[in-house]
């Protein structure tokens, strides 16, 4: 596997498209379009939230069609829209695809935005032949912008492996920012591969990866109504997936992935730092997931880290209520190479050494439960004033 | 039942002091004493959290005996400190007795501050004396301000109650601003009362109102290692409970607990506004809860609200990850007298009056989820660019 300079343009047999619409701004890319014209597999994880923006369901009831397609719009989620809202993704996505000319199953939909106003249809209809027309090779970039909400800076990654059938790419881009929690909130993340796969290998792989990346980062611990990541690759035609092989992609999609989320939280909304939480010596990975979770989504922790205070007495606090199992007397803590707590035990620190450990850009903290053997790692963000700027001015 | 002016010091029988002693901050009531000569019955809810403070260890080995004192330090949690804090805890409260001429087992312990730092039991030590000379029945307000921490206003409600045995008084003093979570976070509260009432009548009244007043406020929805509410009776003696009289100090004791409880939200970190979010229409109150926690825990529903920002979305989005059962075309959400969301359909509002519903110091979110009868209200804040500079500066 080697890291690829580039995004999503860097996968053989993709078209990409982006036009300016005016969904909600002027001059701004906010409709994007992905094409293949051989038919692909897809697999998908979608947000858990009751409340499902209309593309999730139409997404949820074609990802296992031949896919040609996924039609993406910025500045409006297209959520708690009603039957209306679905009507709409339902016959945008029909209107691509009789453009396309493919099957109107086939092309899948995403929308990230204000929640609860209906899509500006004719505005979004008028552009489709512009945007169908524009379909090129090397406008991945385009798509990586277009999906953009409060994110500053695009999110692309690929990587390039060998496989005993040949070398594959597998590249994605991303847009987070806000309501960034795990299982994905208002995360919108497409995939390509030029590696023809199995339905369940793709499945299977995606699954992992996803939830030791994508479903590791918290921002805002606030889930949303959108969360979409969608992998494509070309329909595998009935070929056997070579263990090996089916390895390599892992390893490189795992590298696309684990880049694109340590992009999400260094572009989270206000952050001013990149923290790593790694818990170890849980009773499982599940309760070591629980616990870096709960530290890494506490406000007082996040506000500490953003005011550069040692104030390791709030990490113990989230991770006693996370639910994971452990004991005061088990547990340590430290802050880069810095021990503060050792098995229950407060340490008395080098203050210098310490306010180098937390005053750069990235953090780590460290949390060893001391019961067992169960490890989890989360990314997260701290909550500075510009995160309450941000989000208190969004929509009006 | 008649609400009373004052706090503590309107229950008759129980003395007060406090005592600047230095702990953290010179010249600021640290150290306070409440006591009975005569023993009392009672209840305490103490916070759920793995890692307990030792005055939490001490109180719940201590709850059921009779109880005589209740000692209680600011500016320090006494919490991570493993079996040196406990062994303070234990030695300092022994001293209380002795000077008290009562068991040792008849001193209750609470301690709200900074984590991870061992009580200065040398300068408290030499305070306990003059703390327990200046025993007296007016000081209720001293102990009332020596509890608070980040708190900008002491927090006391009493009220009066007619009983078949006569008239009596329940009465309570209570700390919070941060971590503030359901469960109660590093909240203390004492409640008294000069009722007799028999310790089972006592304990499942404490917990039921407890369950509705202090379990349904968040601030930052971090649950501390301290939280101790504590309630104190005179022990009944082997009288049998009239029904209507428990009830009688039910209504009378909820009232106290309700108004603490406004009282600690209206003065969370921070806070600019004071948030009644009420659930309604969930198929249990249990679910009701769920949604109201996770409405009223929202950073993103909360920065809105600092922001005047009517972005109901993020109200649906959290309801709809909350656990609580509903569909998108069975909610509804208001914002004061305004629906936003009718039965899962956007509703066109007038501007100016939601301005008013939002732009004033008390809103309320309403929520219906459509499908039962259950229901809860919790009570929070907004979160604001204060509450972020008071939690990157408290320890350093």
């Amino acid at each position: 596997m080697k890291p690829l300079a580039g995004g999503l343009e860097t996968v053989p047999g993709f078209l990409f498209s982006a036009v300016e619409c005016g969904i909600k701004y002027e001059n701004r890319l906010d409709l994007a379009l992905i094409h293949s014209k051989a038919p692909c597999s897809a697999a998908g994880a979608f947000t858990t939230n009751v409340i499902q923006a209309a593309p999730v369901k139409l997404c949820r009831e074609r990802i296992s069609n031949p896919v040609h397609a996924i039609l993406i719009n910025a500045n409006n989620a297209n959520a708690c829209t009603g039957e209306e809202g679905y009507r709409n993704a339902a016959s945008l996505s029909g209107e691509v695809a009789g453009l396309l000319g493919v099957p109107a199953g086939s092309v899948l939909a995403a929308s990230t935005g204000v929640i609860g106003v209906q899509l500006p249809t004719e505005k979004i209809r008028k552009s489709l032949p512009a945007l169908v027309r524009g379909l090129s090779g090397e406008k991945g970039p385009l798509v990586a912008r277009a999906i953009m909400t409060t994110d500053t800076r695009p999110k692309e990654a690929a990587a390039r492996f060998e496989t005993s059938r040949g070398e594959f790419t597998v590249a994605g881009a991303a847009k987070g920012a806000g309501m960034i929690a795990p299982n994905m909130a208002t995360l919108l993340c497409f995939l390509l591969t030029d590696m023809p796969l199995g339905r369940e290998v793709l499945d299977g792989v995606f699954r992992k990866t996803v939830a030791a990346t994508l479903n590791a980062v918290t921002i805002d611990g606030d889930m949303s109504t959108n969360d979409t990541a969608i992998i494509l690759c070309p329909a595998a035609g009935g070929l056997p997936d070579a263990a090996g092989d089916a390895a390599r992609f892992e390893e490189a999609l795992l590298h696309v992935l684990s880049s694109l989320s340590e992009m999400l939280v260094r572009d989270g909304e206000g952050a001013t730092k990149f923290v790593t939480v790694s818990v170890t010596g849980a009773r499982s990975d599940g309760e070591a997931r629980l616990a870096a979770r709960a530290v890494a989504q506490s406000l007082l922790v996040k506000t500490a880290l953003f005011g550069n205070d040692p104030n390791w007495g709030r990490i113990a606090c989230a991770a006693g209520y996370s639910g994971a199992g452990f004991r005061e007397e088990t547990l340590s803590i430290s802050i880069g190479p810095v021990p503060l707590l050792l098995r229950g035990v407060p340490q008395a620190y080098d203050r210098k050494l310490l306010g180098d450990a937390m005053g750069g850009r990235d953090i780590s903290v460290a949390v060893d439960l001391g019961v067992g053997g169960g490890r989890f790692t989360f990314l997260t963000t701290d909550v500075s004033y510009d995160y309450v700027r941000i989000n208190a001015e969004y929509t009006t």
